[in-house]
């Protein structure tokens, strides 16, 4: 059985194995106050090219979304994101349970189109019954998406424009973010990123971790107390360590990169397979997860040699699945997959 | 530096860290789907002699509380703790930021009583005005307390059956069961725990665990899509595997209960240091806690050389501190405190 | 000026002043408890023909939806409604600040589409991802719709058979039930409601009374301490006998109804005056409340002399705007829009 | 039956009920655009002599308290109360439903005390480890309290002084604040309150109105969007008239002092009948509510006669009952009462 099934079915990658068995035995103080959490911010704000950074971290994403998301919102506010926004479809109500509506706009190969969000903003200074709806008072957008694509450049820029002539926060959710950076296809840096976006997190989980993200406030503007908010939703471990080490090895000799790269090579292979072998790609993602269209019967054969996400239904005798690549995955395994296929 | 700061002071015990390893290249699916999830299940049931035990796990203890009661919970209602109950006092508000009510009875050495306990439950079903009122919908002990202290099995009988009475749930937090299980003065074991309460957790974090705490729902009342309600939290891990490894290895060859009993023998080693050097005990701990009344002006003196728990203001001239023991205290840890003092 | 701006612009019907102060220096209990709130209880089971009714009263629109929705549904479960719905557009995120999503159908002509909404719930039984998603726990239905519309017999009869065989309530936003009921296009009587819904309102704020909204739960399915979670929505009256007076009195020789009828009489009449001045429907609207689309110039001639509601930019230079009759109106009023237009 | 139950036992003042009369068929904008909701802001700003006063209108106290105290606070925050203040202990958890812990101080005859108020909030700059606590955002105190007590206005400087040291906002809850301000045993103006609270409200329901409170913020302090905040807890009235009008009326030619007034005077008389028969008073109000003890045998003579509120029991054999005069009390029912007892 070969796996592409996500890019979170291996442990963590052997570097950070290796620093958690080394540091095991040091005394540190518990909830992120200790020399690793602070040495995995410095790095962090260090490769963002960003002075005014302020690094947390929590466990996993959803999590990560719904603290970040209710602390930066007044009560009177909700969330704009994308149709297809891991907030807005796929994360159990996480941000509607702490009282926040997701406005949603349509997504164009997942993502939400500058034009679009500035329409949707300006209602609400031209809109005479304002006073009834929820306002916009953030921007949610993923980088990669959650169907692998990217944003280029240029459009984020538009899109930090929008908020910032609004005056609302663009909050960009990097669970997938070294794929991204690490594409064939971007023009984004993490730097970049630091700039255009008010508060962002690097992706661990997804990105060679146990578990793990790393948020961003990039302009001083985290919320005040933000740790007594993150404990208040359950999100502080006691072992900060876990995760302080975990990051400061992920930024430590660019292994955060190596990772992404690595993943995306394998990914670059693998959709040379795939066409190869003549599959319909349900759309074109530069980054390490793809998507394909693939005939119900021809899934039954393959689902006991091989380990896939299925994604959504296309038609009646067809089903879109995800083939992920990460860390682990090797050329091996794509070797074996142009046999299965 | 020596530290008795807390229980999570070091990584993970060496096997937990041994299995991680072991296990890192292998690819299982994600969100608790894989067999050692499903094998820590078993371990766990088999070790509560609970053939109805449905067991899920999550990461921290404040999360597993909010998790749970909020489940369990009617909008209407509240849950019942001691006053310095830790989710009454220092869990941030997260009960309350579901939408509950800490209700809180009087502590007694951290422990509520069974009378006291009666009688408030009893005005729910005498008071006219109660509509007006929150209902308690659940009692919330911990144990070990706070404090470090025990309940005894009588004590937990009694109060189970006061809960049987008004049909409202036993939650248990076990952050530090192990310490309890093993003191040697108890009288209460796993399966008496399974079987008086509705539902309990058996901490890992402070337990030789990286993280994690794994729920244990004792009368087939696990809450209808309650891995739903662990994602709406925020609570569920793409690596489920972190936690089911672990929580395996606990419960393999009785390793919970060595690294508990461990902890337990250095306790009762440190608290022959204390009482020899004329310590002032706060109170009388049987567990891996113990809290000591010292003078500021030894304190200060102390702070460089020992790592420990600022507890509370005793008096202008005084302070309560904790001194606590884990699965990483040495012999020589206790020697050198004892030279210090 | 004359006013067609809402059905709520003028104050209660002169029968229900007229009891208010009659009873004015009764002394009766709070909270609901009198003598007034039981009679229009019992009122109003009877002109429902049903029995198992359970009727309780709250003062307005929103505030009922946020207490019967977030009653209803568990921690893990959404409302399904038009993306028109009130709840959905509306209410200022007043579901979502219960912790609720709300989850949207396509809306015509305001109404969700019975083949759509089984579609839609038959995905979370097939779904592989459903676990990670918000579970339609409740369908809302506003009757008439936000745009004036009705639902025929036979669609309720659709919907509610879905609701049924997914064993999820059907709940009707009845806000302006009466004009629904009245209308002569209707083939939908108030016994029908409360047999193919499991919860609805019967609207009196838009229906003659100063405020008020009679919850009707039809099959002894209130939720358990109904009147604490009330309480705790901050929906509770101490002056309940304010509510229970006017449905007392609206629910008295059909007052209910005679309104709601001289309501529809007077829409009948506007759309006669609106069609024969060469207005452009929006849609047609068999309730009190009309849509048309007009060129913003005369709609800046108009509003010095016509109290209108601004609904919706039609395009550039046309604006959808809503002219609503009510117990008030007069056939003056259309009289004197006629020679307005 | 003579019933001094509370002070809503009766419907509205004649005057306000002729002012509806009168203004009924008057086309009034909904959702408090009107010029009787104007008018009654003006006129509350006057009496109260603060030109940066911002009013706002709720139908109910505890609906006022739940939208004052979560629109103010941080997440992070909880609200400081006496363990007998009304949000704590009768609201059925309609503080915690928004999220927001109640920290809860001794009271004293239904009073904090400033100096226990000010150690509290010392605490949270020296203690370590209150980041996993909830901190405290504002203060609650009822003024006149759940026990008819007042503060002195040395004890309202004294903490409003402490609330400024601090930098949180001091809310007091007027829930029956005119029988406070016409007590003959008090130094406390409305001026005075308006100058030493950052929020209070005016309480109608209680003192002569249907239903109705006026929220007034004193330093141009209102949260952003509050009329939005106030839609989203459903507290919002389509026909905002009801309480301009209710207002408009009350504080027209002094009408809620005289009211106030009144219900003093023949609290003054009660007090005098209940000591000539020699009754135990439970604690000295000097306002419309009296607290006596009772033996439980008398009670049950009483109870076909005189209508009354049950308190709390005071042991086995004795009851403390509530005895409240309201506006619509008469000497008729002063003197009936000492013939009863």
């Amino acid at each position: 059985m070969i796996s592409f099934e996500n890019d979170y079915i291996a442990g963590a990658h052997p570097k950070i194995l290796e620093r958690l068995i080394e540091t095991n035995l040091e005394s540190l103080s518990g909830y992120g106050n200790d020399m690793y959490c602070q040495s995995a911010c410095e790095k962090i704000k260090k490769a963002c090219k960003c002075e005014d950074a302020q690094v947390f971290f929590a466990t996993g994403g959803t999590q990560t979304n719904a603290v970040v998301i209710s602390a930066m919102l007044h009560d009177y506010e909700g969330v704009v994101a994308a149709v297809t926004g891991h907030v807005s479809a796929h994360e159990a109500g996480a941000i509607e349970y702490t009282g926040h509506k997701v406005l949603t706009l349509p997504q164009h190969d997942g993502k939400i189109d500058a034009e679009e969000l500035g329409k949707y903003l300006r209602t609400f200074y031209e809109d005479i019954n304002h006073e009834h709806m929820v306002f916009p008072g953030m921007v949610y957008i993923s980088h990669p998406t959650e169907y692998g694509t990217l944003y280029s450049k240029k459009e984020l820029e538009q899109i930090s424009q929008i908020c910032n002539k609004y005056r609302i926060p663009l909050f960009l959710d990097g669970a997938r973010l070294g794929y991204g950076l690490m594409s064939k296809q971007t023009d984004v840096t993490l730097p970049d990123i630091a700039n255009l976006c008010d508060v962002f997190y690097i992706g661990g989980t997804k990105v060679g971790a146990l578990c793990g993200e790393a948020i961003v406030f990039t302009k001083k503007n985290a919320p005040m107390h933000f740790m007594t908010i993150v404990k208040q939703h359950g999100a502080l471990l006691a072992k900060g360590r876990l995760l302080g080490i975990q990051f400061d090895t992920l930024f430590t000799d660019n292994l955060y990169f190596e990772i992404s790269s690595h993943a995306i090579e394998m990914a670059e292979q693998l959709k040379e397979v795939l066409k190869e072998k003549g599959c319909t790609f349900y759309l074109e993602s530069p980054t390490n997860q793809q998507f394909i269209v693939m005939e119900n019967c021809k899934l039954d054969e393959l689902k006991t040699k091989l380990a896939f996400s299925f994604w959504e239904k296309a038609d009646d005798t067809h089903t879109v699945i995800r083939l992920a690549t990460g860390w682990s995955t090797k050329m091996e395994d794509i070797k074996q997959l142009r046999e299965l296929l």
